[in-house]
């Protein structure tokens, strides 16, 4: 099973894959999308689109992750952050693949064994994982710790995440800090 | 001169198409994209995307224009609305056209006179302006309105906002209410 990180972002979005045979949890490709430098805000999600729907193409995954979005940041932050993570989701969708959708506490308990790592930390421990030469930069591991966390569960448990997402798509919760 | 008027939304996305043919503006199209009911997010995100991609083709705006979002509204709002704008942004983008972007009390003001008209003013007049047998329906009536807006006002003016918001994307102020 070949699995697909993402963690969107409106200047950079980092992307990693990972393919899970039997017990073992390999590493296939990561990196960083950036827009050119000082494009307006349209071409930069015109350009993210076009990247995944070609990482899609050239990859192959079958299932994508993506980290659910809490609301504890400013309503501006929310916006930027929403433009990039719908193109990510559209482009997704689009090929039919299941999304499922993970907390960071998720990530880093996969990864570190703590749900309350600190980034280094999980930077360290993809790199360990994953059998890496070197660290991948900040983006891209939290993608690759973002599919980390699905190869390690299975595909039942990330299809059960996906559907639970799908169920609680409208929470009537408006306490601060819940998952969007 | 043919434009797009977009009014992105996470239940439903109005569109509406006029055309400016000399001094006279002139209705082409309008309508309302909404994603099979209960569908998943990602899901409804990729139906929105494909169904621009399809207007665009179909009828070939020289421009488009799409309300600014302003950061009076609550996180969780501006996480669901962005999503659906940066997929909108996204597929117009691609095309190559120019996006401009106009505030609600540019539309109001270009439309009925007054930036602080209500919802049923900017309804009547869009359907009075475009000699339409009926009113359209709230969301393409609020896309036919922005499109209206830039086509008053000449592709010049439309080409000047796109500009601004490209210069304007990363403002320092952090006051409520400023335009995102």
């Amino acid at each position: 099973m070949r699995i697909l990180g993402l963690d969107p972002g409106s200047i950079a979005t980092g992307y990693g894959l990972v393919e899970r045979r039997g017990t073992r949890v390999v590493h296939v490709t990561h990196g960083t999308l950036r827009p050119p430098r000082g494009s307006a805000l349209p071409d930069r999600l015109a350009f993210l689109h076009r990247e995944i729907v070609r990482i899609l193409a050239e990859h192959r995954p079958e299932l994508a992750v993506i980290e659910r979005i809490f609301a504890g940041r400013s309503v501006r932050s929310a916006l930027v952050l929403g433009q990039a993570r719908g193109v990510a989701l559209a482009a997704i969708a689009a090929t039919g693949i299941p999304i499922s959708e993970v907390s960071p506490q998720q990530v880093k308990f996969a990864v570190t064994g703590s749900g309350a790592a600190e980034k280094t930390q999980v930077q360290a421990m993809v790199r360990r994982l994953l059998a890496l030469a070197t660290a991948p930069p900040r983006d891209a591991s939290d993608a690759l710790a973002a599919a980390l966390c699905c190869a390690q569960q299975g595909r039942l448990w990330a299809l059960q995440q996906s559907h639970l997402n799908r169920v609680g798509e409208r929470p009537s919760g408006r306490e601060r800090g819940h998952a969007i």
